[in-house]
């Protein structure tokens, strides 16, 4: 596979175009008094399903041969990837399957079914879930969507950086989230495109920092043991994701769980929006380290809304 | 006092437009769906302070002689027209005192300090409230900017309406909650005058339904002595408000507790932003009654967003 570059973002853009919402970007004077500079969130909590993800997974999908596309989808996912491609393959009138852990939240399979997707239960575990999924593909010859490690999924990913910039132009720096790397990779090539002067970002839960050490040693780096909050970051990078951001990626920075959980709480009492724990990363890390971007006017990918009211982690 | 009209309500626009936000208007699939319309929210959430609390506050301060500003202005509260009068009467250059009752919570007195307004405690209670006020006025010969029975609030708060009738003209209905009647007089006189064959309708908490009641019998009646967790709601209607209400409202319809907490978490769930209970009142009514809007375009204003995150209702 070889990374997808700036016309791929383009053709991604008009795939998704009648499906995908364009997110409006928000500012707050509470924030930026608070960081010291002009920050512009780029409001994907407000994308269908909630996330980003809908992007990667619409443009993947829109992109197969019709032929395959009717063989039926199938991916694996415990969160808003199996919801944004049981929505994608409907639109595009394929049927799809999703494999989830049989511990997933009841709330995330009935999401994926709602959005018309069948989901087939498997033990938890990323080898058992590989495995579910290869044995349903020689069965029934699906065609597999992968989660963040294809160019057609970093190039959907993208769009949404590509949009930021659009609508403002002259941003010194863009941050997003890092946990398989598919937003973080697209967001870097469609920056570096628009903005050749910018400096990218990606922000990692420094509970689940291997992309951080990726990023530094050149090779994969196992997963962090720890926990985090940021749920939607769990994931370790992908190699495409990792040749990309290697390339186009200035830094990766960290933020420790509290200063997550508090800039989420902080997201939602002063800009009134519903964010989910993996958004608040950039934010939390900005807080955490002097990245000198005082006066800067800097762009962040707020990545999804989903998240359990029952369940919040205040 | 004489109810304002459209001119004031234009008049109020000229003189909040360099403060108040122009709040979005946010559409839902998964609402229009559920209740068989299509919704149009007025997004007052997004507003200074949390809430369109601010457009009247700002209005009448910004209306007062500067000789009375300069005198300081004063009010009482236990929500958000405090905050809202505290930030109006510093941004244009005057002290505020907000009287609130000594059993408020803490993030509400926070919330009016960090705006600059100075807190009076007073014991809890309407009477102990008024005399309060009226003995620091006679003291001090402060400004008193009344919660909603003032021509120049109702005026301040008619423009979201505006704002909203200006941004989708074809409305069939427009709703609005309703405790003291500020808001729904006002979003009445704005709509009525725009587009004159709408449909306007006030939404109450059943547990606080005086307006409903005052409404049908044509005076003041009573508070009802039930708990509403739609607190922005609590208050009674006043005699200029109910003036204009019975002229220019169509139907004051009631929603139940239970329908009030889940169509405020479903607007957290579906629409990714953060609502207080009394926005949901509209939404909750239109899901228990049948108002005959099938297929009709419907305007709804969601009046704030701000909640106590550690005790959400659910």
């Amino acid at each position: 596979m070889t990374p997808p570059g700036f016309v791929d973002i383009e053709r991604a853009a008009e795939r998704i175009a009648g499906h995908a919402h364009h997110t409006p970007v928000l500012t707050s004077t509470w924030f930026n008094r608070l960081i010291g500079a002009e920050l512009f969130f780029k409001c994907e909590n407000f994308q269908k399903v909630g996330a980003f993800k809908f992007r990667g997974a619409c443009n993947a999908i829109a992109a197969l041969p019709e032929a395959k596309g009717r063989s039926g989808i199938i991916t694996h996912s415990s969160g808003n990837h199996g919801q944004a491609v049981a929505l994608a393959a409907r639109l595009n009138g394929y049927r799809a399957v999703v494999v989830m852990p049989d511990n997933s939240a009841r709330v995330k399979i009935e999401a994926v079914r709602e959005y018309g997707g069948e989901v087939v239960f498997c033990a938890p575990g990323n080898q058992t879930r590989h495995a579910a999924v290869e044995e349903l593909i020689e069965k029934h010859g699906y065609e597999f969507i992968p989660p963040y490690n294809h160019p057609d999924i970093i190039a959907g990913q993208g769009t949404a950086a590509e949009e930021l910039l659009e609508e403002v132009p002259d941003l010194d720096v863009i941050m997003a989230p890092v946990g398989g790397g598919g937003l973080l990779s697209g967001t870097a090539i469609a920056a570096r495109h628009l903005s050749p002067g910018i400096r990218v970002i990606g922000a990692e839960p420094r509970n689940a920092d291997d992309a951080a050490r990726s990023f530094r040693s050149g090779r994969l780096e196992p997963a962090s043991p720890e926990y985090t909050v940021a749920d939607g970051l769990r994931a370790t990078l992908g190699p495409l994701n990792l040749a990309v951001i290697r390339k186009e990626v200035d830094d990766i920075v960290t933020a420790p769980e509290e200063a997550i959980i508090r800039e989420m709480r902080a997201v939602w009492e002063r800009m009134k929006i519903v964010i989910e724990p993996s958004s608040a990363v950039p934010l939390a890390a900005l807080t955490e380290h002097d990245l000198e971007i005082s006066g800067r006017r800097i762009g962040i990918i707020l990545t999804g809304g989903n998240v359990d009211l029952d369940a919040l982690p205040w």
